[in-house]
């Protein structure tokens, strides 16, 4: 069976989607890159779809979940290389990609994760409402 | 027609093959590399083939043609990820990617290219032989 590599490049994991996500490949690569967050401890993942001439609602769902799961274990999932024609026709599709964070390209990417890895740091917690929740002493 | 994505991470380019290296893929993504190479003025590339059940004398003479093309560009090549058993059919077969820098993965790769342009800076030459000449103070 096919199957996306999941790179560790210093404190992130990348994955290149570059072949078709059947449902068996998808299911692979969540339980893959759940494993590997946990067995590395990092604290983000970048998933290029720069290879993706078409992403539909499975797809995107695909992501969604990967970025729910990997939020659930501590990571931050940026997807990242969308190409325009891509991000037409999933508006055109109704398809916004709810949750899901996005960046132009790897290195961008890379600098998104530092950034939020640093509030963290500075904050204590993350911070994704508009009110910040005091943690109680 | 499908292409391999070649993605920038800091001062490297990545390539990870996960298709089938038909001719025209090969072609196309000794193209693209070369093209980003002049683009970002990078000094190392990094292609990972641990999806790759099998590497083949096309394969292997593709990354000995890349390795050679970038070389040209002053970049060096590093091939990473390789699964046991593609190194011993490898061997098998009587190939030995001559020219071709190997390392387990990609983080060891990124560390044999930052020592080696460390080398390049410290001596303003590339040191592959084995005496090791001692800079002078």
């Amino acid at each position: 069976m096919e199957r996306v590599p999941v790179l560790k490049i210093g404190e992130i994991l990348l994955v290149s989607i570059q072949i078709d996500m059947e449902d068996q490949v998808a299911l692979q690569l969540q339980e893959d890159l759940a494993e590997r967050i946990v067995a590395t401890g990092v604290r983000g993942v970048i998933i290029d779809i720069s290879a993706l001439d078409i992403v539909d609602s499975f797809v995107g769902r695909t992501l969604a979940t990967i970025a729910s799961v990997s939020r659930v274990l501590d990571a931050e999932t940026v997807v990242v290389g969308m190409r325009p024609a891509v991000a037409i026709t999933l508006v055109e599709l109704g398809l916004s990609l709810p949750g899901i964070r996005t960046a132009l390209n790897v290195d961008l990417g890379i600098a998104m994760l530092a950034r939020q890895d640093e509030d963290i740091d500075l904050l204590g917690d993350e911070d994704d409402t508009d009110q910040v929740a005091e943690p109680t002493p």
